[in-house]
Order: structure tokens, then sequence, then C-alpha cells
């Protein structure tokens, strides 16, 4: 058969500058790539495969003769546009929260549940929030093997996690406070120095250099993020297990790009060290760097710009049953985002 | 009676000057105030209570006719010369580790356990880990009206927690990368933007701008790290719960000062929101900031320097009976350091 026409939506976002890189460089499955942004973006002309594409402005007629699209636009944009790709015949892969909860829609992470994705009556496939995803291929062989019943997860998200304005702005304030070896050492000092120096227009609700923000996404009821909720929910969704029992607390920590996490995992039945490490060993996508007898751990510096989930600093807790506490690292532009819904285009072209 | 004369052990250090500045500025109960500290830096002239002070070497007789001596020096140095100061008859509050796990040194937090520093047959009283004194205020409030049993704890721990070396460190690497507005996007740029600018010689095992590093302490068995230990065993001795279930992941963020903690903390019978606001409204040492719908919670660029303990993000954990997840900070140098050691002296001092 002819090769499938991929549509990417949202081709000058953060994801999407990594979407383009990723279809540039694995494995070349696509005929025709049709770049498609905002009107603002319409015209301007970037490289995708290494070849110029002038990208399109959204409108029903783009996703003509479109097998796969892929959506990385605001929850907003994909409630309106995903329905008119996949009307018009389109396999619709969207990154937004507007449709992971529905029930005949899948959620999927192919590592997790591939086949989930054949499911999609209305011909809609959604790709999880970043910070689930930044830990669930290492979570998700575990789970295939010892059955999940708990997760406790604290999270330190990345400041791309909030778009190209996150480390544009993480930036700004490391330059606005770079050589003053006072700042950081007295109540509001920071504040004070960035309100001198950079307007008050920041994605995030309080300064993010030398600092740490417990707020990431929505309010939602009982206090919770919307970015918490999101965790609980989907993990539930993708592990298949519907009473999986979550608590999470989402912070915004000043590193550009790599969600960790420190996670804590009840399983039905006893799981050591050992039998983690066996079963993250053999996971395709999963690194294991767990020696901290020798400091090997991963962290967000060494992960960024690469596939895999890291995992490390496995232990087992002592004072609960069949728990396990860790450390998983993700980038959340790639796995946690561009990534995964990459993976899923290519395992959905081969039913094509 | 005659004012108690204080001796400060390891007065220049990150927590000696804050300590200084301490005894400075709270109710002035003091006679004479010594400030000792070793050999190298012995000689040299500090300010106390607006006065010029000699530092003194370390040397048996600088405890003579000393009441209370306040250590801030390495577990080695403590090991030394604690029972020194405690044999010549100066009751000696140690900051270091090397006695707070022993049965007969209590390990005192004065709003928590402060009949406990009554009962010292060694003349020693030890004060926590910064990082188990930096929540346990609130937690040790909660305590004690719902009966803790379980706690899950992440932390978020600032550089000067490392010693003076660990902020001058984190403003060098700071500086290093400033105005590289591509640096942190590719595995490793960091490690080789340093390597080209910083000598090797950090006091961390990872490079800390633009990262979060998951170690804290040395190695113990089972892949530990020696402060996610002390947070459980010092929690349990602290509140009196020899069989506290206690799981921590300790990370290094680069914030200056202030330690943050993510807490998921399980009660005897249930508690709600309102339960806790009440409670910790009330506790004298602690700050409540729970307004997440307007973006109130604390982070520690707003509590450094300060001396509470701030909590914020109380949420009833949907899936898990009688439980809160909770972010706590507090100012590692003050409360949990300095502070504690102060307010230990100034209750040990009411009894001489």
């Amino acid at each position: 058969m002819s090769r499938p026409t991929l549509a990417l939506i949202g081709a000058t976002g953060a994801v999407g500058t990594v979407m383009r890189e990723l279809v540039s460089t694995r494995e070349d499955i696509w005929g025709e790539i049709r770049l498609v942004a905002s009107a603002r973006s319409a015209g301007k002309v970037l490289q995708v495969r290494g070849e110029d594409v002038v990208v399109q402005a959204l409108a029903p007629e783009v996703f003509d003769g479109v097998d796969i699209a892929i959506f990385d636009v605001p929850d907003e944009v994909s409630a309106e546009w995903v329905p008119i790709a996949a009307e018009r015949g389109a396999i619709a892969i969207d990154k937004s929260g507007t449709f992971r909860m529905e029930p005949d829609v899948p959620l999927v992470v192919p590592e997790v549940n591939p086949l989930d994705a054949r499911d999609r009556p209305r011909n809609i496939i959604s790709t999880p929030n970043c910070t689930t995803l930044s830990m669930m291929a290492a979570i998700g062989a575990l789970h295939a093997e010892y059955t999940l019943k708990e997760l406790v997860v604290a999270s330190y998200q990345a400041v791309s996690g909030a778009g190209v304005a996150g480390p544009a702005r993480l930036y700004d304030e490391i330059e606005a406070l770079a050589g003053d070896r006072s700042v950081g050492q007295a109540a509001g000092d920071v504040r004070k120095a960035l309100a001198n120096k950079l307007d008050a227009d920041s994605p995030f609700p309080a300064p993010i250099a030398f600092n740490v923000v417990p707020w990431a996404g929505s309010y939602k009821d009982g206090g919770w993020a919307s970015e918490e909720l999101k965790l609980r929910n989907e993990s539930r969704k993708i592990l298949g297990i519907p009473d999986l029992k979550v608590s999470a607390t989402c912070v915004r920590v000043p590193v550009i790009t790599t969600h960790s996490l420190a996670v804590h995992a009840r399983f039905e039945r006893e799981i050591t060290v050992a039998d983690a490490h066996r079963i993250l060993e053999a996971a395709p996508t999963v690194v294991l760097m767990d020696d901290p007898a020798n400091g090997v751990w991963p962290t967000p510096v060494d992960v960024v710009g690469t596939d895999p989930t890291y995992i490390g600093r496995i232990r087992q807790a002592v004072d609960f049953p069949n728990t396990l506490d860790m450390f998983v690292c993700g980038d959340n532009l790639r796995k946690g985002a561009a990534l995964n819904a990459a993976e899923i285009a290519e395992l959905v072209a081969t039913e094509l």
C-alpha cells in the first residue's frame, strides 16, 4: 500500500518542535507530512526530514487525505478540531486533556496497553499527561508481573511542561539573578530582585529560579491541582486498574526539561529490589541506573533529550509490606509528549 | 541567680552564623557568650549582640564555667568533644548525628517533646536533622490530636543543608551557565558547560543548577541514603511512636535555603482539611498558608530567613482512609538547625 499521510497539528510549539525532530530521525514510514498551526504561524517554513515545509493554517481541508493527525494544541482547540479531523477520516492522536477520560477514547502508552489502541470507536486516541507518562513505562513493567495496588507520588516537574514560555521564563529569571551572591537568603528577596528586572508575566504562579512551586495546573475540588488528579485518573485507565489508590503532589522545579518522580508503590505481593532490577533490565524502553553505592542514579541533566524512562534509587520500603520506593526520570517533551504520540502513530500505521 | 554562660562551638559555619544572629536578636537571657571554632578560625573577631568577640580554639578549657554549649560541628568532632563539654559541667546541645539515636540522649523539638529535655543522664541533648525538623512542628501538632501511623515523604532540600560550600557551588554553577539559553536541553550539556568553567570539586554528586539530585548523605544498606533513614528514625523518637511507618526519598534541589517536603500522612482516625486547619492555626510556631484557589501555599523564597514552619496544599487523600497530603516548608538553617538548638538552650536555661 502507499505510505500513510501524517499531519502534525501544533507544529510550532515546544512539543511540535520535538515531534518534527522525531519524525525526521526515526524510521521513515510516512508519505506526506503536513505541518499545521494557528493562523498566526501559517506561512512559516519549517524543516521536516531535511526538507522545507510551509506551515498551513488549521482548517477542515487540511485533514483531507490525512491518515493520522497528531494534535498538540490547547484543550479547547482539541475539543473543536479533533472531531473534525476524525470525521474527515483521519485517526486523531490527541495530546490534550480533552478526551483522555472519555470511555470510548483509548488512552495509550504503547509499552503498556498497545491493544487498547485498536478499540477506538470515535477514531480518537488520547496520549497521557507528561507527568503520568514520565513514569508509566517503568511502573507498567512492574505492574505486569506484581500487580500494582497503591501509588504515592511526588513530582519534580520541569518548566518546559508549561510550554515554550516555561524555559524562556527560567532563563530570564536566572539571568536576572546571576551574579548576586546574596539572593535567596531573605524572605521575598528573589521576588524583589525579579520585580526590578522582569515583567510580572510568568507562566508560573511564583518565582521559579532558586525556588520550588507546589502547584501545576488548575484548581480542583478538595484543594487538588488538576495535574495531580490527572496522574491518578490516567494511571488507573492506562494500567486497567479502576480501583488503584493514588495520591500525588505535583511540584514545579527549576529544571529545563525532564520530569522526575519519587514513587512509593505497593504491589499485591512481595517484590524485592532484585525482582525489580530483573524486570526493568528486560523492559526495552527503560534504563535502569541503580547503583547508589557508586553514585549511579538518574538526574534530569543526564536524561534530557533522550527517549527512555530512567529509574534508580529502588529500595524495599522497610516499614511497608510489598512496597518499593523509587526515583524515575523521563524527558517530558519526548516520552512525556511527542515520542509517545509518535509511537502511537507508528503502532496504528501498521494496521492501515 | 546569675545569667548562664553560653558557648557556641562551630561559630563560623553556615549554622553558626545564623546562631550568632539568633542570640543577638532573641530575648537576651545570656551572661557571657563564648565563640569557639577550629584552630584554623581561632583569633577571628565576630559580632554577637553588637559586640566584638574573639573566636577561641576548641580545647577542654573553653568549657570551664560554661552552663550550656551548643555544638554545630561534624559528627566526628562532636563524638570527641561533646562528652568533654558534658564532663566539664556544661549541658551539651548537639546538632550532629552522633548521639541522636542513643537511648540515654533525648532528641528534642521544643514544640513537640519539651519534657524529654529534662531526662538527660549524660548531660547531652541532641537536636534533629534539618530535614526531620523542617516538618516536625506541623506534623507534631497534628499527631498530638489524631495519632500518626504512617508517613511517606519526598524532600526538596536546599543546598545550604550541605554547609557553606552548598550555596557557593550553586551560585558558581548559576554564574557559569547564565546567559546560555540552550543549556539544559541535551543530555550532558550542563555537565560539559560546568567542566569547562568550574573545578570538579562540588559538595554535590551531580550538577545542582538546572537539576535535581536524588541523594543526600551517605550510602546505607538496602540502597538507602543516610538522610532518609534519619528522617525515619528521628521522627519515631521525637514523636514517641516506635512503630511509626516511614518511607522517605531525599532529593537536593537548586534552592539556597529552606527545605520543602511533600508529606503523605496516615492517622489513626479520620481527619479532614478543616480539622487540620484548626490545629495548625492554633500551633504557635506554624504558619498555615493554604488557599490554593487563590494561589496561597508556601514556597522557599518566601520562607527563607524566617522562623516558623509553613504548611499548605492540605488535601484529604481521595483513595487512602484517614490520610492527608501536604506541602511543608522550613528554613533549614533556622528551625532546621540553629533555631531549634537555641530554643532547646532557652528551655534548659529556665531550669538552671
